[in-house]
Formats: C-alpha cells, sequence, structure tokens
C-alpha cells in the first residue's frame, strides 16, 4: 500500500489569473489532481496544465457537488495520488467551509497544507483604489454573508464597523441596507459593488446606502458590497 | 520636461517571498525605484535587484519616516522615474495609509494602481489551520487595530462579529480582551496569536480569552491576535 498524498488547499484569489500567489502558482504545476471551484477560471486552469482537473464548482442557484462528496473525492484523491490540490477562489479561510475539508481529511490522517491567497474584498478596494480602512475615519472592517446555514437564524446582527463588506452580497445586500439605515446610519452613506472582480468583465457601482436599499440591477457574476465612509470617492480621483 | 511615471501601491504579502502574487512579482521585476516598509525582507527585495531601492521603514516604537514624507517621496519619484513602486507589508488597502499617499499622488495628477496582496490575518488562518468562518459557528470577522490616531477615542467599541482579528496587537490585546470579558464573551473563547507570520522565526501561541487578558509575553515582531469560536482547535489537529 502506498503512503496518502499531501492535500494542498490553495487560495486562487479574486479571479485574474496573475493575482494568485507565486507558490500557489508552484504547487499548482506540482500537482497531480486539482480540485477547483466553478469561480477558478480556465486561464488559471492553465497553471496546471498537466494534472488530472476535477471540477466541484459550487456557485449559488445553480447544481453542484455537495460538500460531504467534496470532501469524500479529497480523500479519495489523496489515497490515489501524492500531490493533490484544492483550489478555491479567494482565500480558503473565510467563507470557503475549510474547516468541513480538513476535518475530512484529519480524520483520515492525512496531511494538509494551507496557502492563503487574495480575498475578494481586498481586490475590490485595489480595484476601486479605496482602502478599507483610513486614518481618523475608519480603522475597523468586517467582512461577513448573508448565506444561511440549517438552524441558523436569518438575519443575525450586522456588524458595527466602521466599513462592511457583504460577500455573495448581490440579492442580500439590499436587505442588508434597510436594516442599516434602520439602525440609523446615514442615506447617504457610500457604497461600491464590484461585481466579476478582477475579470475582464470588472462592473463598478456607485451608489449610496439609500439607493442599495432600492435593490440592485441583476448581477450575472459573483457581487462583493462594500459600504462606509471610507468609499468616499476622492476629491481627484480617477473614475 | 518627461511624462510623470505611475506608481504602483503593491501588497506585499505577510512576509515569505512567495506569498507575494505574480502580478506584484513581474512588476517588482521592472520597477525603476521601490520605496518599500520595515517589514518587507531583503529576500522579497531581491525581486527587484534592478531598481534603487528606498527604505521608508515604519514600525512601532522605532524612528521611521513621516507619512507626508513619504508622500512627497512618492511625488518626487514619480517626477524622475517612469515605473515607481511602492511596497507595503500585506494588503495595501488594510490599514496600510494608502488613502493618504493616492490624495497625495492624485492631486499631482499621477497615476496609480494598485495590486493587493494577502492580508496578515487570512496567512496566519492558513498557518495555524484555522479557518476564520465556520458553517454554523462563525459567519462574520472583523479586522481592526487599537492604534490611535490624533483626535480619535482611544477605546472605540470592540466589533461584535463572532471571529475578531486584531493587527498590531502586541501590546493592546490584554486590554482588548479584558473588554470582551467585560462585555459578557466566555472566558475559554479560544485565542490564537501568531508572531512573524509566515517567516522562519513565525511563532504559534495558543491560549483562551482570560489568557489573553493576563497579557501576552513580550513579542520582538509584528503580532497578529485571532479570537473566537472558529479558534477552537479541532480534536485531530496536528499541532
Amino acid at each position: 500500500m502506498t503512503a496518502l498524498g499531501k492535500v494542498y488547499l490553495i487560495g486562487a484569489g479574486p479571479g485574474a489569473v496573475d493575482l494568485i500567489t507565486m507558490r500557489g502558482a508552484r504547487l499548482l504545476g506540482e500537482a497531480e489532481v486539482v480540485l477547483y471551484d466553478a469561480l477558478v477560471t480556465p486561464e488559471m486552469l492553465a497553471l496546471c496544465a498537466q494534472a488530472t482537473l476535477i471540477s466541484v464548482g459550487k456557485r449559488s442557484g445553480q447544481r453542484s457537488t455537495a460538500q460531504t462528496v467534496i470532501n469524500q473525492q479529497l480523500v479519495e484523491c489523496a489515497r490515489r495520488y501524492q500531490r493533490v490540490v484544492r483550489l478555491k477562489g479567494g482565500d480558503p479561510m473565510l467563507f470557503g467551509r475549510a474547516d468541513e475539508e480538513l476535518r475530512a481529511l484529519e480524520a483520515e490522517g492525512i496531511e494538509v497544507e494551507v496557502v492563503p491567497g487574495v480575498t475578494t474584498a481586498l481586490a475590490a478596494a485595489a480595484a476601486t483604489k479605496q482602502p478599507l480602512t483610513r486614518r481618523g475615519i475608519a480603522r475597523s472592517v468586517a467582512f461577513f454573508t448573508s448565506s444561511t446555514a440549517p438552524g441558523e437564524p436569518d438575519h443575525p446582527a450586522l456588524p458595527a464597523t466602521d466599513t462592511l463588506v457583504q460577500y455573495m452580497g448581490g440579492r442580500e445586500a439590499a436587505a442588508t441596507a434597510a436594516r442599516l439605515l434602520a439602525e440609523g446610519r446615514r442615506p447617504d452613506l457610500p457604497v461600491v459593488v464590484v461585481e466579476n472582480c478582477s475579470r475582464a468583465d470588472q462592473r463598478i457601482v456607485r451608489l449610496t446606502l439609500t439607493g442599495l436599499a432600492n435593490g440592485l440591477d441583476d448581477a450575472q457574476g459573483p457581487v462583493l458590497v462594500m459600504i462606509g465612509e471610507a468609499l468616499q470617492q476622492r476629491p481627484q480621483q480617477a473614475s
């Protein structure tokens, strides 16, 4: 019986192929098999053209592989291959279901290494040139999602940070804005929405909290919503 | 008169040279001049050996270049060079004083591009294999710092998120823990402290909220403090 392989949980970053880390790119090039999410692009998969590719795409509103099935696939790959990569959009440790995959692998005694990635919020801040913190104005940032798990309340309290970033915020963002208005945040608080962050079809929309409460146009791709005084456009900022 | 150069604000990531993005590494290799922080390592500066290197190191407790001086240096570099890189530890848009640099450059009509980086919190989550979110347990994360700016209150409210991450948390973390206990968080809430994240001398300490309130040993390097139920070590987790 051969030794169990090692599994690398790697953050692909926000989408653009060159926003993966050098370490992530090197390990992709050495992988025997790569299990990848729906949001990973063909350009990025070209970095691991030598590997067997397995799509385990999860994307809201579309059929996807159940998490328990993904966990089992990872275990089976580690039995068959020495170098297994699980490639996740953004960073694996933030809204990535990594806890479940780590537990499944650890239960079988399989070695795991985690390689961090650029999380979409920071790529969106870069793309819009809007720092999420600002001296004297914004010194705390919260990342959250409204996706619910079984047994969780639908609407836990919103974080009371200076800057708020809602991941997977397309449909839920209007409700977030309405709740922030009800909590007393000011109606003209700046909001920046980024769709398909860092990709060729990236779209940036600037509005206010009131505008966000009125709802977003239907987005086709993943949407990130940034809210707070730090998102105020600067006087001489280009676009 | 020659045209003004372009300035790239680039996130170096947490420290390890191969945790910079491929885009960041490429732009470093093309730079004529690089202005870098104290936390950027010599190994990373080897990626821009062709460039003029200017240290503008800022590190708490040590003498450093004032922000207004850095702003002025950036403007002067963009007048003399076509490709200027401002290399910052972690990600430039999170606790990076980017707002001030962007304003100074925009006021002179200088073009700026921002390249995101792996922020230290996510590298610490990877190094400790502790996801910051966990289905059903932790769905919001706050990043904050206690560093104060002139005119700010010393102790704004702590974010009421499931997971809290305090940057530059060495001296301030005990006070944070005491305040969280006073707010009713449970005494045995898991805490993970990471010093010199991703570097050869990385140090990981696991404790509880009560333990953190009792104070940390003196750290030599930058310290990141992660607090919350998501930081609970898994039964079969190695180290």
